[in-house]
């Protein structure tokens, strides 16, 4: 009776997907996973007792996989999610959906099934992510005015460049902003300065401005080589009062002349809970033949065409900058 | 494949281990629930889909249960344990085993199984109280010396009074101090002062003394009607430096001239993780065959046989007192 | 031999330096307060036993005042800067120098002793500041690549206007940014969104993108109506690493399920500290007879032109503008 | 006009005096100075612009001196303040007024004048400690049941033992906590178990058990070689809530995976503050001839007999011992 689960792509991401079905998922099971790299599939499949595809294709029309997971490279999304839909299968995809805005419309207005997909914006079962909506929509402090998102990282991956910060790394923060607030972003605006030493030719860090249907001016710093850790803030600002996230922490040490808290060392450590949640909703949502609490395909796309408008506005001196529809 | 579990006893807590049996502990199947409450055990039953026994130890020799949960009141854990024995089901069965120390002993003592039993002393799973007990193992700085424990509820239940407030509540103050310290309490000290105006009869705030066998001091805060939120604190003092359990919260606030963060109400939102993982652990210890990090049933009774020693020093006017083996 | 100090206009801010002078300042004495209402001064010289003169200008001629401090409605300062330079005292003047830049430049360039003018811009004294500054200056975790600073206030001051918004209230974080980077700002943009149902016809909260000329981007949030109370934060973000400000706070109350502490009510109580401490060396200076490290009339000129380039930002519809030499 | 302060002893804690006098304390000037090491003497002098005295006696009898600072040797307090005595000057002498509590009383009780003795119980002073005063006072939060000191230094002065931990350094927290809960501290019980390697012959961490004639029962930690920090910590517990003293830090850094503050080194660095406000207080008291709100000699031999209770205590394995009158 359990959901069986197929995961394509078991690099980082996806190994931590496949477990977390495989070991602390109530109502699924792991069946099969599939790699471009065979050794590192062989072993994820030895650890967590899995059968192995060559190829993701044969994978998802394996019929004893009853939903899909992929988390394989960003330009081979698309056309797995595509393979998905033919046989009517539903399908967690990461972000992104497709490379670019253009592609991802194509994949969502192409064809029937997109109802079938969800994306991984885990932030949206974050716990502290949960509470600061939570206290946004009660209202208690009145409507929100401005807020402010901070994302950094210990390095970047190598090889990206100005672009790709945007749609890879702040994709994230392009979700969350009007999950938390409600209301879409409209326009926005690309600002940098000067960059990192170990930015290479990427601008690092950069600065956003976004704003919302509601008017909602928001700011945000994406810093991929920040060196000192994974953090990740937010904070929003509503008529009477403000409500930010905390560090979360779970000790504090003193030693040498110090008090403080340790940073995660990166995402997959920050989101654990996270992960855990958003995997165990989808397979509820399945077992239970209900529409999940999941992004879907159209909020993968609006991402998308965020992402894309603040590309633009980045080639345009930092112009405000309309999201196209 | 999954176990089935059946819980006896679902009041406030018997009916959280059952949705989280039911709903996120991968590998385990919500089988049946019973209560001497018929409309409680019908309601949780319909909620989760189990069936319902009318008497405990039916439900305990039913041959669809494979492993139990007991969440009764404290005086029907040690029978209820015995019938699991007899049957030799494994038995996750809350604190305490028995009333007293000299039950819990006849328990462990008397047959065989005792390896069936294990104690839900949750804190020992409880991610803050891992990573205390981490840096501490880790020894990077150095042997722990003091340690400091303040265990705050918001209100004490009602009939109990001083010695139910170290037998029932302290307990996990008991169970954990060793855990971290990985050195058995062999003395202590009960002390008191000024009770609160919402303490009845009952002293309270308590003050302990403990003593390990590697001769660390632990001082102990116990006050059920501290009425400000549910609060446990623990700091282990080092060589050369302290850790210290962070309070952990999701967001922080400002509001009315006011930056803070909230207190959980009550122990089952400040352990909610802390129960999760315990059970899953002990799902696992059973789908592997294998024991379990579970607290066994001579914890059980070590902490019955601290806690007794408390009570005596209570009676002796605060005397240092032995804690019998 | 202590600096006999007379001060012009005892209003909230002036009674508060008057206080500072009669009592913890060391090497000064207050000998004479004027207040253009003569009930005010009656009160403030009667409590502190100081001589009243009608006007300022007479008490800035009394021979037994040796250095003048301002603390007047903004139209008046320049005036009685100009009486303070034609008898040569030194002058501490509130900012700021003038109501706009171009009186402020008339001012710093028409006549001789603009050396003997100190503008108030306390903040260099804060205490958090200036280890923020220190911190910086250290270069141990690299050289400044973006900051962001937040002012929020209870309430605005009746009667202003989106551009007094600028020009009183974000003239500190217009003198501190550079002070803290160590680098003029050399252009901005004004962007706002959304305002407060409090704001009235202003816009509020505003936000402001500043760059210095080492091209470190930084971003300020003003917001005047925030309520919940007097917020000063900022934060410089380094190479490897970043360093803000902390809400300053003596004691952390735990209440009504809440862990928290207070905010001040305003800027004289956040900011206590550093006005005892800027004059106290204001008075050092004087009775050394050397050069102050309070700012300047060139400081107080250069933060009238970025705030007057704010506003011309402001009625460009946000566009990034220089500000003028 | 001013009050002509001489310094006797000019060590590190003496010298930091004499440059508050001189430099931030209005109403207060420094003119002589005296040390058993000339050279010391000297050099504070020309730093400060004061004159020498070769012996304390002739400083304290010069008339040029109207008020004098203890802070020499323990040993030598007492003559020293009953030099001052016999010329009738006020006298702020650092703790302890003298070796014993025995010799304190007949200091206090043999002669006129000891209202002109002030004790340097500075924490009094500080506006953390004043600020938990205040909340215990307002009431708010109903009467205090217990409260929790944590006193910790980095390395114990060289040559003490475990009884010089109680005289010399506890001796802080045995004025603070009567100050704070107001009233006096009646019974004393000494505890200790594992010391750290760093301890020599003293045992050290060392555990108090305080009950105060309000029945307020108190727990403090003395641990002098620390390592980590200076770090002064209270928490009073009351009947609805509980406030505590926050951990100072003008700045946040975030580094190497860490987010956190920074110990001070040493307590003068710790309560540079409250120095500068008790002098300050000490000094206006005298230019306003009234009583101060400094710690008085009464004081200071209630927490010379408290702290000869603890050693009493100590020497009969930790027996609850009351302090006698």
């Amino acid at each position: 009776m359990a959901v069986r689960v197929g995961v394509v792509g078991v690099g980082v991401m996806g190994a931590d997907h496949a477990r977390k079905i495989a070991t602390v998922v109530s109502g699924a099971e792991l069946v099969a996973v599939s790699d471009f790299d065979a050794t590192v599939a062989d072993c994820v499949a030895a650890e967590l007792g899995a059968r192995v595809h060559a190829d993701g294709v044969a994978l998802i029309e394996d019929d004893d996989v009853d939903a899909v997971i992929i988390a394989t490279r960003d330009d081979t999304h698309a056309g797995l999610v595509r393979a998905a839909l033919r046989v009517g299968k539903p399908v967690m995809c990461e972000k992104p959906l497709a490379p670019t805005a253009a592609e991802s419309a194509a994949l969502v207005q192409e064809q029937a099934g997109a109802e079938l997909i969800t994306v991984g914006f885990m932030r949206r079962f974050d716990p502290s992510y949960v509470a600061l909506r939570e206290r946004v929509v009660r209202g208690e402090l009145g409507a929100p005015l401005v807020a402010h998102c901070i994302s950094r990282t210990v390095s970047a991956y190598p090889g990206g460049d100005s672009a790709s910060s945007i749609t890879n790394s702040a994709i994230h923060e392009l979700d969350i902003v009007p999950w938390l607030l409600d209301s879409p972003i409209i326009e926005v605006s690309y600002q940098h300065g000067r960059s990192s030493a170990n930015a290479g030719t990427r601008q690092d860090p950069q600065i956003y401005l976004l704003r919302t249907a509601s008017d909602v001016l928001v700011t945000v710093e994406l810093f991929l080589n920040a060196r000192y850790g994974y953090d990740t803030r937010c904070e929003i600002v509503m008529e009477t009062g403000a409500v930010a996230l905390t560090l979360p922490a779970h000790v504090v040490t003193d030693a040498e002349r110090h008090r403080g808290v340790d940073y995660p060392a990166d995402w997959i450590l920050r989101y654990s809970d996270a992960y855990r949640i958003e995997l165990q909703e989808w397979v509820d949502s399945l077992n239970q033949r209900r529409s999940s609490t999941l992004a879907g395909a159209a909020d993968g796309l609006r991402a998308a065409q965020v992402a894309d408008a603040l590309v633009a506005s980045m080639h345009s001196n930092g112009a405000w900058t309309a999201v196209a529809d």
